[in-house]
């Protein structure tokens, strides 16, 4: 492909040197290398064609690093890796060794504060905004941040906490009514109103009119700021920013970048908290994404001529959770499903559509969907929240104090628990067995094959206390269960000997084979809650060496060495360290998941005196 | 003291037979007999009191437990206890086997959700009225809520989720102005506003009267509301609920019982999410708490004519930090210190008043404080978060994604840590060893002293990785520290034997005076994260026994037992179980933090053959 404008910019420098009339030609280019990028490296492909414009005109207009950009989930923000100097890195998207798929300040010093998870970059920005406040520096910190991301309660808290200070810190919202599904929440029809005013928008015309023709500083007096404001009060049904004492300009087209580097400027001008409302389409500039940004939200690399994303891959355990979900509800009433913005991630879908009374897809607020199952379940409903592991660490006071400490029956399915590969460090499933294990109440299931997975779940939602049924991201096994299920019980997969390995889940097929290669034992630990007290103890009269293997931070391994203490214990498991973009096969490898080093562990185990 | 109505109580059903003009001198007698009672037991005094008129109306209004009354955090609920059938027991409030100062469905059936923490009440109302829509019940759920408790995340991101929904439920804006201090934010502003606009209120009242003459229902008619609903934008300047599609009413005097009765009998009649703003005094009905609603916030026994707590009290753990942060921050004006609404609490208000340009108090807010660090540290500043352990679990996310994985210098002050007494369960300061000890790069301090505490502060805020410096409720010992502090290590109090004690914190004078009884050796494990992993390598070669002793969840016990394998390790630690009010003394009692039972425990362990 042939990028004229794009191809002389190595840096935001060039960017600048460009004439305002080349930028619209400039995004259009950005958007093919994306398409033709990501269709090879796959990743965020939707958001961030959405929100090209927006970050050229924010490069145009700003001063980075001196002025602070700060990228709310971080997935929208190839353009900005591409204008800051990673062009010709932007082929190893995502891989191992290449650039990260949300910003990484070891990358750039453009890329200001890491992110990954929804909700944190007003937050982010705010500290920024007051760190160079403190300091005696004039720039501005800016944080784009998604309609979604709005949903989540930590931007609020940061709004609340921002209209308190008069300090010069724009937020870009990028509308692009979606979460990675369909936006929801009544904040959600707030912003649908103030898109489709026509009143409003005919008040705001004309005095947009009145800005172009004064100073807008001048304009904007005190006196005035507050007739405008009431007047688009009366004007406009649903203004949620300024409630926070914060100004709030817009809604502007975000594709027109012209306007917007307009918008900016004046934004530059102003010293105080402010919301700039940007109407944008996920996926914008290919068709396909367009149609259906949810697939091409995240995705694996794709034919660009079709869209159609090859090999055709096996069954997910998303898909299996979604199938017993249905028939598990088809004969109980009392059944519900939770999601926090992920209907189409975590499965649910087809759940919805067949039930819809009895799905609640409460936005990105996965503190709020824990809690607010509690109360399902003090209502004598079956509450089943479906959530990722590393987004369940959002809920964990939710979890400990609303359902744990009463001990209610609400089911968490986890998802992505365990390595996940290209989205690296902030999207590890890997910390969730430590922080539930001391949880109480709590009952931690872990299936190692997808028909354990189904039989799990229906356990979990037939039983009184809350628990926790975590499985990977992608598929498990289709095995047969060679015993059958009992709630706390241990399978022994091969027969017991003087050393037993322990492992569950994802790892169970790489142990079984060092098992039967070595002769050792192997215990399926399919509750990581409660322990098997009776093998334990077992285990501990017979003096029995483990080896325990897990894929996550170190937890069954230590509980197994105080519990059978002085019974030798070697432990194959994560380090506590941030783990970076690589293939979850390849993330396995570099920490030791592999039969040549979980047999020399293994063999020490085994030899010692 | 004498209690003409309040002694005819022993149930709702004794409320409602009440004439409504007995209502007024109700509420005078609960006031009195809250007054009389946590005087001698100690207890959240101001809030209940501001609460009790709200409370009366809401059991003479609504039927309990039908429908389903939720209290924020749930300590300004002790009105609703001794309308409930407690109040003999009354007596034994926040004592051991007494009735707790939250609600407990263990006690009541009219406890229908019980709480601790703040935010929670909307979520959980909104989840107890789905339950009821799907099980084809009509009745209504109420959450009544502090204006605190709306600055948190949570509470927003329930009101967004509840405005999609057309449910009956009922959030009852208990606004005192207060969180435990004086509240803070932009929405504080707001609802200030629309407490005293004038031009507001006449229409209000205007309408109130138009209401008063007409059927309530009828006169709510689409149109009608409509109108209602643009003048209202109009007049008032802000209006923050509505935003959410969430019918607001109000505000009215929340200590005019006959007219909180009226609006909530109209509230009964509507089905949908509703708020009805009540204005209300902290500390109503006793001067003292009025004057000082933060002391008045959770007290001590205290003398009713004077106010007095008696006896005067040694030094805390929060005075030496907020000491220490003042004496740090003289010379080093990087320095900030954060509180979510609690800087009395955690010691901050000196600090606030001697540096108001680096310190924040960002609401009830927990996950947005530690994420804001975050932004002022990548700013350049060295951030302080001051926030009790069990709140920090709100943060948890904030703390892992954002400080952690980026391995930014945010320290965090946790106060609170290890048992609490008479809060009870939500309040446990129990679990933050587990869940700090797979966070990456973090570092975890916990002092055995007052001089400790402040050593570690110290180097706390001279070092560049995240931290945690924890410590307990009440005081440290004042006595000298006999080594040096060195990042890492362990200090070696008693010498080396092959039976050693490993402790930390509260509990090593209890393990100094065993070890002492019983020639073992002692170490005070100052770090938590990083381990000593030199003496950890000693223990390993020299077989050494050892005891570990923690208040807390089991944590460091489970790390040594692993590496320390195949070494005799054995624990004394907290179970993973809701651990209930009594003082702290009590409580350590109960989990075997005696000298009796952890003397068994050390003569067991050093008889293993």
């Amino acid at each position: 492909m042939n990028y004229p404008i794009l191809d002389t910019i190595n840096g935001i420098k060039d960017l600048k040197a460009l004439d305002e009339k080349q930028l619209p030609a400039l995004c259009e280019e950005l958007r093919e290398f994306l398409i033709e990028n990501v269709s090879k490296t796959g990743g965020h492909l939707a958001s961030s064609l959405g929100a090209v414009d927006l970050i050229v005109a924010m490069h145009y207009v700003f001063d980075s690093p001196n002025d602070k950009l700060v990228f709310d989930v971080g997935h929208q923000s190839y353009a900005h890796k591409i204008l800051t100097g990673r062009k010709e890195a932007f082929t190893t998207l995502r891989q191992e060794n290449g650039i990260s798929g949300f910003p990484k300040f070891s990358e750039s010093e453009h890329d200001v504060f890491n992110t990954g998870h929804a909700s944190t970059a007003i937050s982010a920005a705010l500290g920024l905004a007051r760190a160079m406040r403190l300091k005696g520096e004039k720039n501005m910190a800016v944080a784009l941040v998604g309609d979604g991301a709005m949903t989540g309660g930590l931007s609020f808290e940061a709004l609340d906490d921002a209209g308190q200070d008069k300090l010069p810190l724009l937020i870009i919202l990028n509308d692009n009514q979606m979460s990675i599904s369909k936006n929801v929440g009544g904040l959600k029809d707030s912003l649908t109103t103030m898109r489709t005013n026509r009143t409003y928008n005919a008040f705001k015309r004309w005095l947009t009119g009145a800005l172009e023709t004064s100073r807008f500083g001048q304009f904007l007096s005190r006196h005035m700021e507050h007739f405008k404001n009431r007047a688009k009060r009366f004007l406009a049904p649903n203004l949620p920013f300024e409630e926070f004492g914060i100004l709030y300009l817009g809604p502007i087209d975000g594709h027109d970048v012209r306007k917007v580097v307009k918008y900016l400027r004046r934004c530059k001008e102003l010293n105080k908290p402010m919301i700039l409302h940007a109407i944008t389409t996920k996926g914008k500039g290919y068709p396909f994404a367009v149609e259906n940004p949810e697939k091409f939200h995240g995705i694996a690399p794709f034919e660009i001529m079709t869209g159609k994303v090859s090999p055709e891959r096996q069954k997910t355990c998303s898909e299996i959770f979604g199938e017993t979900m249905i028939r598990l509800a088809k004969d109980n009433d009392k059944l519900i499903a939770i999601t926090a913005a992920m209907p189409s991630g975590t499965g649910l879908t087809t759940f919805a559509e067949t039930y819809p009374d009895r799905f609640f897809d409460v936005g990105i607020a996965e503190a709020h969907a824990v809690t607010m199952a509690a109360g399902l379940a003090r209502g004598g409903m079956r509450p089943v929240v479906a959530v990722y592991s590393s987004f369940l660490q959002r809920a964990y006071d939710s979890l400990l104090h609303d359902v744990c400490l009463q001990n209610l029956p609400v089911v968490i399915a986890v998802d992505r628990a365990g390595l996940v590969g290209s989205d690296g460090e902030t999207h590890q499933g890997i910390f969730d067995p430590a922080f539930l294990s001391t949880m109480p109440n709590l009952a931690v299931y872990s299936p190692s094959s997808q028909r354990e997975l189904s039989a799990m779940l229906e356990m979990a939602v037939s039983r009184k206390e809350p628990c926790v049924v975590r499985y990977p991201r992608g598929s498990l096994p289709d095995v047969p269960m060679k015993t059958k299920l009992y709630f706390g019980e241990w399978e022994i997969v091969e027969p017991m000997q003087d050393t037993v390995i322990v492992a569950h889940g994802t790892l169970l097929p790489l142990a079984k084979w060092i098992a039967k290669k070595n002769g050792t034992g192997l215990v399926n630990a399919r509750f990581l809650q409660p322990l098997d007290e009776e093998m334990i103890a077992y285990f501990r009269e017979n003096g029995t060496r483990l080896l325990v293997l897990e894929e996550n931070t170190v937890s069954l391994g230590e509980k197994l060495a105080l519990r059978c203490n002085p019974c030798r214990v070697r432990s194959v498991a994560l380090p506590e360290e941030p783990i970076s973009q690589a293939s979850v096969q390849r993330q396995r490898e570099r920490y030791g998941f592999t039969e040549e080093h979980v047999t020399k562990v293994l063999k020490e185990l085994m030899e010692e005196a």
